[in-house]
């Protein structure tokens, strides 16, 4: 027996059964001799073996089943157990102790962050204040002025919700202007707006999975769970590539022929490393093998660029602060252009809630046609939508929000790095300060939150691998200089009182060991581009695109 | 060949081969010899079978792949175009014209509905006003003053956006308040918010899927995308049971031992039919076969129930009257307290955004635990959270927005009957005006809205089966009798412009065929229900019970 029967063996019972005797088809009517447990594994074979049990040792029942059905159904089995249901609640209980024991079980903190006094909040009790340092509000636009004051006027107009799906009564002039905003702020056709970015990376990839024939996909390994999700709900064959590592990638992708369907997913920022994709090059691959390009830059928009549209804008940064909102004129193809879909959230640096995707007028109404995600859900609320678009409007036009940004995030890691704290390098505005260990960084966060007043929550499994749990701390324009030494002398406090591994006790094991390896940290915002104001910025804008943009989404009539 | 293999043949090419010659086995190493087509169906087997090609006829590209992506190789085809990319944009204009041509593509309509204006909207410009007849604001709470008053001092306070997941800074004051109070609705020990109800539903039926071995699940033939999408993503085996027939629904369940896990996933009212199912009963079927029920509320809540806690509390009306907030302190169980997960809509009746599922306390911390659906998506913003709380508890104690809204429907539903417009016959909220044709519903819906300045979306596929198309009219407390004949009247000229087939047409032919066909027609509001008043309601009430409520997920410290 040659390899492939040996491995087929391993895995078919049905070939097994043909590799151990020429006469396993008459064996199929005996089905004590299959074990019941590995055909329930085959999704074409199980039904067929279901209904041959159930039309002989549970014939009654069967028959009594309507047509249609007969193909799903499956046997009564012998079990002296089976007079009592099964025990769900014991099993939710037995999952529950399980994380309790492995320290993944998590404790939500009670923080209500105040509008008026960024970046502080008060927890249970109104006068327990602390300063908060691992929101995702990157640039403090949740408590803008003018994005509130736009909310409240269109709730007094507008009421609180949307009254429905986009179809039916849900669909108005906050999507068309938030739509509009989006694909101007991406100089794309159109854009499509969903209740989360998890729910659009969702969305998008399954549906690409369930409408493009042998579609393979190629996926980051530090990804993100809504990308893995819908890569999961996508049902097919994927390809994980070494995190940023574009060989790896290439070398998956040459197994294929180039008129294959194939997909790259991947991410601008990777928010729980701070590492940064080669957006570009990943583009010549994707031409070079003929994928199609999925974007992820949730972590990013609103943070580079001249005009906050994420890594694919700064990339061009040149290009793009000389045109404006305008693409370029003379026909330059910018990284922006390259990639066919971009996604993002309105939740972090736009301070609301939502999530989209931006692209093609064609490509745009195909996913507004066809994702169930987007067809069968209320549309969020009119004053959700106009409070974002006046967050992209306001962080289009002010690129201090991001230089001062990435200048308190510089004034973090030099300092974290000058006391000795590990942190994780990158290029980007993430401060990952490496723990390794889940009661550690809880102990770590509580004593932050107890004995400082500030507020870094633990991040342990799953939302980063277990062994690799952090502090994750993300300055904003709000966290001045006094804020910064206030939470280097905390952190430096709690490493003390709780004698954690500093940089150079990670170095005598032989360093991170391999924790948020990344092969670029060089910074994204040059020295130069951190000098530039408002008024560099905004020389070339004589009007909102808004109003002017192409809109092939969303039909409106 | 018997039965079962002849079946086995056309589906599994293994068995296929076997059956037609006893060397099947070495002809698998002969790749030309089994279709591609076919091997890609089973994913066992065609990771098998794609190495074996990949190490044969592309050897050297597989040969340079790491060693854990081995298993998912595919083969290089022979193909003359494959130096060309896929055409992406091609397919995607394709399947747009495909939408198209069979009258399924979607035409957004630009509705701004209006607060102070209830129910008028106004479309692009300001001064074309239409009245509103098919939005899900069923109780008009968008716009209840208070509602709308609680979300400015939110927004004010606390700013446009949560700022981050549950676990990272988007835990708040705003999400106990309304998780007890969601919890307290629907008398349970707690409860969960999530992004929206399609995400509730995807989510909690997807994570029982993955976490109980062997789970069946029983399911509705007329539930909603939502739960046939986490239905999908559970990757189990399921029992699609006709609409609301539990001697069907019983076949299937006595097919398994009672100790096998199962789940049945059904909704109180279907949207679209109207139809309302036996919750009782179901509940009875699940504890004699020992099934997990899940309740979609998402259309009832806000609607039935003394406290507009959704159909399960209308089934003990008396009771929950007479026991106010608190459950019977008799130990009767009612139908609520029987079923295992309720999920909801803050979206609909409660006039915001977002969804929900109720439960004990257990069951809805280890979702809160586990489902990625939850975990790794940023908060609703807390303006929106206590917008929603505002909404539940004015809804609580006003139990005239129900029957008024009753009332309103009964009218609708009486005249349309006088002018014999057909109606599908139903004991809920719902009026679904049956058209038959998805032209015709749209031509429908434009004439109502241009010449009758009405606006009641025309449904069609994938909402409703093609065939089934109809105007879906939702009455609410703000439609009063006035609107209602201004309504009817258009209709009536609309069937008459468009010669549409009244109830006559429809009986000449042998009835509605079978579209929406219910068991049970009659009304669930009594008239004795409908005389109630919010004094009657409010009478053994005597403090909200959100603050006294056992709340134990989301764990707060």
């Amino acid at each position: 027996m040659d390899s492939i029967v040996r491995q087929s063996s391993k895995l078919c019972p049905f070939v097994k059964r043909a590799a151990s005797s020429p006469t396993f088809v008459h064996s199929l009517q005996d089905r004590g001799g299959i074990s019941t447990q590995l055909v329930g594994k085959c999704p074409v074979m199980h039904k067929v073996i279901r209904e041959y049990a159930s039309t002989s040792s549970v014939s009654k029942s069967a028959e009594a089943v309507p047509e249609k059905e007969k193909d799903i159904i499956s046997p009564v089995e012998n079990s002296s157990s089976a007079e009592k249901s099964f025990d769900y609640y014991g099993l939710f209980e037995d999952e529950l102790l399980a994380k309790k024991r492995d320290k993944s079980y998590r404790f939500f903190n009670n923080i209500n962050r105040l509008a008026k006094n960024f970046p502080m909040a008060h927890r249970k009790l109104e006068e327990d204040k602390v300063t908060v340092w691992c929101s995702n509000d990157y640039l403090a636009l949740s408590k803008q002025p003018e994005v509130i004051a736009k909310m409240k006027l269109v709730l007094d107009k507008y009421g609180a919700g949307s009254g429905g799906t986009r179809n039916i009564a849900g669909h108005n002039k906050h999507t068309l202007q938030l739509e509009s905003e989006i694909a101007s702020l991406h100089k794309k056709e159109a854009s499509l707006v969903f209740s989360s970015c998890f729910v659009a990376n969702d969305a998008v990839i399954s549906l690409l999975g369930s409408k493009l024939k042998d579609l393979i996909i190629f996926s980051d390994e530090l990804n993100h769970a809504s990308m893995i999700v819908g890569i999961k709900h996508a049902y097919k064959t994927k390809h994980i590539f070494k995190h940023n590592n574009l060989e790896d990638l290439e070398k998956m992708l040459q197994m294929y022929p180039k008129n294959q369907p194939k997909l790259i997913a991947f991410e601008s920022v990777y928010s729980m490393n701070g590492s940064v994709s080669d957006i570009s090059k990943i583009c010549d691959l994707a031409e070079k093998y003929g994928a199609l390009t999925f974007l992820d830059e949730v972590h990013s928009v609103g943070l580079y660029g001249p005009h906050g549209a994420g890594v694919a804008e700064h990339f061009d940064f040149d290009t793009h602060l000389v045109n404006g909102v305008n693409k370029p004129s003379n026909g330059v193809k910018t990284v922006m252009d390259r990639v066919d879909m971009i996604t993002g959230t309105l939740g972090k640096s736009f301070g609301t809630v939502g999530g989209y995707v931006a692209g093609s007028g064609q490509l745009i109404d195909w996913i507004r046609s066809y994702a169930p995600g987007f067809i069968f859900t209320t549309t969020l609320p009119p004053s959700v939508m106009a409070g974002a678009s006046e967050a992209i409007k306001y962080s289009k036009t002010h690129i201090n929000l991001r230089t001062s940004q990435q200048l308190h995030t510089q004034y973090v890691k030099d300092e974290l790095a000058r006391i000795g704290v590990p942190v994780l390098p990158n290029p980007s505005h993430i401060v990952p300060v490496l723990i390794g260990n889940p009661d550690l960084a809880k102990q770590a966060s509580d004593l932050l939150m107890d004995k400082h007043k500030i507020y870094v929550q633990a991040i342990n499994f799953p939302t980063v691998a277990r062994g690799t749990e952090r502090l994750r701390i993300t300055p904003t324009p709000g966290h001045n200089i006094e804020l910064c030494d206030i939470l280097i002398a905390a952190i430096d406090d709690v490493f003390n009182e709780l004698n954690l591994p500093r940089v150079k006790d990670w170095e005598a094991q032989g360093g991170f060991m391999g924790i948020g390896t990344t092969n670029n940290t060089e910074r994204l915002w040059t020295d130069e581009q951190l000098k530039l104001t408002n008024a560099d910025l905004n020389k070339n804008v004589h009007a909102s695109a808004v109003d002017e943009i192409v809109y092939s989404s969303g039909v409106s009539i």
